[in-house]
């Protein structure tokens, strides 16, 4: 089956030659030549520092910071730019959330994630665990691999003071209902936080409409930069929230006495940021949103369908995760270590990624120690699966 | 007088114009072409994510990654490229060390700072004391601004676990006499970090040599990308502290009972990394190496030289630091506030710093708010020292 929304748009990305399929995008977005572009520029023709310098280069530097900040803020309905703090990822935004926020959780308290987390979503939170005596809670998943809400829904007690789940799962592309998990969160007067890697790049994603309270997202996986990413919390929360790391940009005033701290979100911002990375995030946001999130969704929906209808048809592959996936296939062959199956559609030039994708407690429910996922991104189109299917093909005769 | 060894390496620099003195490299060095070449062709020929893919062009990456954390260990003279730790910048290398080797600190003991320390290598301690209930002891300067090892010989007990010290000030450019102060933090049993943000552009630095435990610094003053720095920490320091990010790569195994973590440096590099900036910096210490970190310290040494005679020649100049400071002067005008130096020196297309410096302790040392620093790279030349001269005798026609 055709994606019936096609786009084209493979030209716009320098790295990905002819013939190469590149079916990896949940680790790593190619990047479009306009992001390259805005990097190559920043260093090489408009680059200083920000917030500190007195003469004009620097000034504009700091406008254009603030500025890829305010696209962030758009970009995902946040009430103000004031919200949005740059980190470098996904992962360095839900530890700052752990070490600041979460430290004034006390013994008896609990946080409820699920069984589909990244490690980035389940390890800050153990670490908070032995630093404070608090419980984690274990959503279990509905049998098409979904977080199971109506679980949640009896598992949530005041007790509770956080949930913290994904809003696309990076190994089955199940999509949460995150307004419906806010609100449960709420109903027991819990905080939501939703893991927004995999959701970004692939829906339109509204922060204010999900009525969450803190969201997370990486750059480098929304066709940005490494080393960027976003925390974005509701102000009131953030500016209640404690230092996290001590330094230059986040004071207000320095003395061996006493220092006083800067509001947010500078407060999360020590030291120099990294100033071309915001910048490449902003032209990223430009450019997936000059597409439009909607077709990107549709088309990597229609791509995710042909793939399952085609995998379902070769002999001996188990597919994973819901019939609806967002553009994300995780399958296995059994008896062929997905180890195997990764090398040799490499040998094909088909790059997929082969492992346990960060997820161990998900490959335990699984009952496998990893699967083989194919993901797509704006510049795969029907070939590209067809190319999978063949290289499957040449798997199962080699495995046959 | 002329600097002796003079560079000519203005054309590597794209984003410096013609005419254009561009004097704030303290703050952050502009970037050589082929720096910007190598985040180019990462991001625009061979993008990739790292440690996790099962096909060529990840492992290519992978490669290139590990190559650049071996780069950074051959040039600071460490053991192993094991004792590499890749943070965003020197700022959170010391809040790494802080929240994590720092922890194991107890009420009653010391951490020794100096009064010219950067606001990122005092914040980090107070948030510690904090935690933990340290005291923070201050060394004072000797007269000419270096940081007194006499005095810090005197004031150094057994209760002191750690000093922490600037290589070379960023308001002042005194240069540590590194090893003593190692020698005298080793003899009463304490730990040496050196804050080296300022050092390792200018400065030939051997940590086997200065015999210190941890050594930080920021890439993007170092003409690399920003968003990258390094954490040097002895192999034994390193593999004996705590993880403080959990997530991805930094695990060795996850359950929801109990998660066990990776060998350093991997344990401390939770989620994916900069991995563009690892590159980037890879890059830019080829640059500096070919160049001769001893031929960087002469020619700016020689700047400095001229700077300081020549400023010392105008009237109601004052110059703070010492006479061998590398690579940065401040000064101030009495009566003149240093942001309306730093504006009218900005319409001669002077860029220089005015402010704290993120250094508000060391400004109430020298009795003034602010001060204003010239600071040079290896792109400036006399001639830049020459429009400084004209650009400030036209300060003090303005304001005489």
């Amino acid at each position: 089956m055709l994606a019936t929304r096609a786009l084209d748009t493979v030209a716009d990305f320098p790295a990905i030659p002819d013939g190469w399929a590149y079916l990896d995008t949940a680790a790593t977005a190619q990047k479009p030549r306009p992001v390259i572009d805005a990097i190559a520029r920043a260093y090489g023709e408009t680059y200083a520092t920000v917030h500190r310098g007195v003469y004009a280069r620097s000034a504009d530097m700091t406008v254009a910071y603030e500025a890829a900040r305010r696209r962030v803020a758009d970009f995902i309905g946040a009430a103000s730019a004031d919200e949005i703090v740059f980190v470098r990822g996904a992962t360095e935004a839900i530890n700052l959330v752990a070490q600041t926020w979460g430290m004034s959780l006390k013994p008896g308290d609990r946080i409820l994630l699920s069984q589909l987390e990244h490690h980035s979503n389940i390890v800050p939170w153990q670490l908070l665990r032995d630093r404070t005596g608090i419980e984690i809670d274990v959503a279990p998943l509905t049998t098409d691999g979904r977080i199971d809400l109506d679980a949640v829904e009896t598992m949530l007690t005041p007790r509770h003071k956080l949930v913290s789940l994904a809003h696309v799962s990076n190994v089955l592309g199940s999509i949460l209902d995150c307004r419906r998990a806010a609100d449960l969160a709420h109903a027991v007067g819990a905080k939501i936080l939703i893991d927004g890697c995999q959701s970004v790049p692939r829906l339109a994603v509204d922060v204010a409409a999900l009525e969450c309270d803190f969201y997370v997202f990486s750059g480098h996986k929304l066709y940005g930069p490494t080393g960027i990413g976003v925390l974005w919390a509701r102000g009131d929360i953030l500016e209640a929230m404690p230092p996290w790391q001590g330094g230059g940009a986040m004071i207000d005033r320095v003395s061996f006495e006493r220092t006083t701290y800067a509001p947010s979100p500078a407060r999360f911002e020590a030291g120099t940021p990294h100033i071309v990375g915001a910048l490449g995030l902003h032209a990223a946001i430009d450019y997936v949103e000059a597409i439009g999130l909607d077709a990107i969704h549709a088309h990597e929906t229609a791509l995710v369908r042909a793939t399952r209808e085609a995998l379902g048809e070769l002999n001996s592959i188990t597919l994973f995760g819901p019939e609806d996936s967002a553009g994300i296939v995780s399958f296995a062959i059994p008896g062929v270590h997905p180890h195997d199956i990764g090398t040799i559609l490499d040998e094909e030039r088909i790059a997929i990624r082969a492992g346990h994708h960060c997820a161990q407690p998900l490959m335990e429910h699984l009952g496998v120690n990893a699967t083989a996922r194919a993901s797509f991104g704006v510049y795969n189109v029907q070939a590209d699966v067809d190319a999978l299917v063949r290289g499957l093909q040449r798997v199962t005769r080699i495995f046959g």
